[in-house]
Order: C-alpha cells, then structure tokens, then sequence
C-alpha cells in the first residue's frame, strides 16, 4: 500500500512496512510483529520523540561502548528488519561483532538474518555456540559464541525481553537495552535502558560513538557514573504519565 | 511452542497462539497481528481484567443489541481469529448476519474467514457489495452489503479503526466498539464503546443479550440512557493512569 507522505502517521505506517518486509523475507517471526505493536503503544504515549531522558541514555551507552573492552551487538529478527544498516554501522564503528540470538529458534530465519546483514555489509557475524551457554537462562537463547556474547564485557541487546537481559546481568556482562516501555523487566534490569524507538535511536547512538573517539577514558567513566538508569527511568515513566494526561485535556 | 498453565503469562501467550494460527490460516493479516500487540500493551495498563466500566458499556450495548431493528456483526481478521465460535453464536442469538469487512482488501482473505465462520456453524453470512457504499470513507471498507451494514441501524464492530467507526456513525448508524485503547479515535467516535479484550467481553455480552431477552423495551431504553459512554470513557482512562502509578510504586 502507497502511503502518502502527508498521512499523520506516515513514519509509524513506514516503520510498519518495513517489519512486514522483514516477516516475509523470514527475518522477522508472527511474535516479534506483535512485540513491535506493544513497543508502538508506547511510542504512541511518548509522542514519538526521542525524550531528552533518551538522549542522556544514549550519551552514557555510546561513553560505554567506547570504554568496553570486548563490547557484542547481539541481533534478533525485529532489529534485523528494522535497522539492518546500522547495526552494521555500529559494529564497524566499533569494531564489534554481530550475534544472532533469536527467542524462537529456527536455523532457516537465521540464515535468512546473516544474509540481510551481508547486504549491509556485515565483515563480523557469528552464530550461537552449540556447547557455550551463559548461566541463568532456560531457553535456547542460553548459547553463545565463544567468541562474541560469552567473552563480551559489554552488550549491546536492543529489543530484547526481560529473561535474557537479566540473565546477561548475572552473567557479569554489561547490558544495553532499547525498549520503548520503561516498565518492563528488560528496561528495569538493564545496565543501560533507551527507552526510545530504535529506528530513531540507532543512528543517535552511532553518531554518539563517533564524536567519543577523541575522548579520554577518565571523561568517558564521568559520562558513565554521572548517569542513574533508575532515575532516568522513572523520569521516562513520569513523562508518559503526563503524556496520558496531556492527551484525556481535550477529551 | 507448548506453555506451562502455571506461566504467569498463560492467557495472553495462548490469545498469541491463536492471532499467529489466524496469520497461518490466512485469516489474519501481518497489520492485523501489530494491532493485536497494541492492544496487549493497553490491556496490560488494564491489568488484564475486565473492569467495571467494561462491565457497565457491556450490558448498555445488550440492551442496544436487543432494541435494534436491524443489527449487523462486522467481522475482520483479528477478530474471525480470535473468537469466531463468539462471533456465530452473537449472531445466531440475535438473529443478525456477519458481515466480512477487512482492512486490507483481499479475496483470498475474505474467503477464508468466511470459512472459518462456517466451520464454526454461522448461518448468515455477507460480504461486501460491489457498488453500495457507505458515505464519508475513501478506503475499499467503504463498500457494504445491502442487506447488511447498508440497511442496519446498529452495527457491532469490534477492534475497529478510526475512520470507519467515524463514518459509519455519520452515515447514522449506532456503533459499538471492543477496543483495548480508551484513546483511540474509534474509542472516542463511537456509540459505545467496551474497553477490554475480546476475548473476555464477548461471552459476557452474549450471556447479558440473554438475560435481555425477558426485558421489556421501555426498560431496555432506560439501560441504555442511564449509560454515559464519554463518563465511561474517561473513567477507563482514569483507571490505566491509576494502573501506571500502581505499577511504579515498587521500582
């Protein structure tokens, strides 16, 4: 379906496209269509913007990506779909590798993943270990690579649920999350949550990265230890309250 | 994927299953599925439950079911996935066809929810016209059946859109609406309007048409007075912004 550009929801239409694109390339699976429309409730109550308490988030995540030791992008089929492009830019930028860890398993969608970011120009890509698990964790989601995830200080999971990043967690690492409801348990257990949409959080992030370059690592710990996950989530809270208030006034 | 009934998250994994087994079917569309998680992320704000407001827009759209002369079901794809044993006995009790009425036009589509319909015992089955209309909608869910949504003067039609619930409320028609997002624009253009999950609140509104059977009209009209569907409304939105507090306390 053509949309036009004027239509007043023509980004969230186009975003929309985009994951469909993604579930009939075999990317994307039915749930992870369904995870989008939550996440888009959401963004519906943060009016689609990227708050200031994003902005602060992404600041302090790209200071830790540029400070980590062994930072990993891990990739499901939802950000495969929606920001192939980036996730490869991320990971040249910092020189990362990309992780493919789905909640469903399925080898053909994961194949079908690892293609789309060869067409992005993916130089890194690795797969789940068959004998390497992290600890905490039931499901299939529990295998790593040996030479990504199970040896990363640091990892980037955009998109993911509250399992897995809490597992992580334990595990040691340093997890970054994207999740646009500060309420779950993925936003809550984080190291570091933006609670933003990620087709407008990514390239922040990367661009983020890039000016950090020049920096010191002592300013970058400051960037990192003047920033409170807990606080600024409960200010993303805040604000979707008065959001939710602000649009009843005309009701 | 089998689920544990002890999963604290039983419920709404296997309204999941049945939404991806509609996809499946052909029933439901991809758009279908993204609109089903946006909902779940309201009805997670409405703690799942069904709440007294829902209770109270139930029993007035009954007692509008009742008094109608000519009532017609609208059926789409979430919905023939969702509850179609619902769907054919509200319109056997009521004696009201089901009318197919899809957002993204499809033939194929619009067969196999007419099957599906079938399969579960419906007898009166339409589908859209090829020339009659109704007024004030551009999209293809503009045309309607004569001897259905054209000539009703109540038309149910759960987790609807915006524009079409708009419309068909100009084109004078009494419309009742499911729909999990109390804000949404066919939540607030709508006659009445059930903010809860289908599927809880159809076996209630089959089982209060029943109960109405014995009522006379003079008290029916009185049910449907004393109903205030803006005080309804706003009251559900009251609810969600106490739930969001709710569930910020412990963080």
């Amino acid at each position: 379906m053509k949309i036009p550009k004027s239509h007043p929801r023509y980004v969230s239409l186009k975003i929309r496209d985009k994951i469909v694109e993604g579930v009939k390339k075999n990317i994307t699976s039915l749930h992870g269509l369904m995870a989008h429309g939550r996440g888009e409730a959401f963004d519906y109550l943060l009016r689609e913007k990227t708050t200031s308490e994003a902005t602060k988030a992404i600041e302090a995540a790209a200071a830790l990506l540029a400070l980590a030791k062994y930072p990993v992008i891990s990739v499901n089929g939802n950000t495969a779909a929606l920001v192939p492009r980036e996730l490869v830019a991320l990971s040249n930028a910092r020189n990362a590798p990309l992780e493919i860890n789905i909640f469903h398993a399925s080898k053909k969608r994961e194949h079908a993943i690892k293609k789309q970011l060869h067409i992005y120009g993916a130089k890194n890509i690795l797969s789940p270990g068959k004998n390497t698990m992290i600890k905490f964790l039931e499901s299939n989601r529990k295998y790593v690579n040996k030479r990504g995830i199970y040896k990363a200080d640091v990892v980037f999971v955009p998109l993911e649920d509250g399992d897995r990043t809490e597992a992580l967690v334990r595990n040691g690492k340093k997890v970054i999350v994207v999740d646009l409801n500060p309420l779950s348990r993925s936003a809550q257990k984080a190291t570091i949550t933006i609670v933003d949409n990620i087709i407008r959080s990514m390239p922040l992030l990367i661009s983020e990265l890039k000016k950090m370059k020049g920096l010191d690592n002592a300013r970058l710990r400051r960037l990192i230890s003047s920033f409170s996950n807990q606080e600024n989530l409960a200010s993303s809270i805040r604000l979707i309250q008065q959001n939710f208030t602000e649009k009843t006034k005309h009701l």
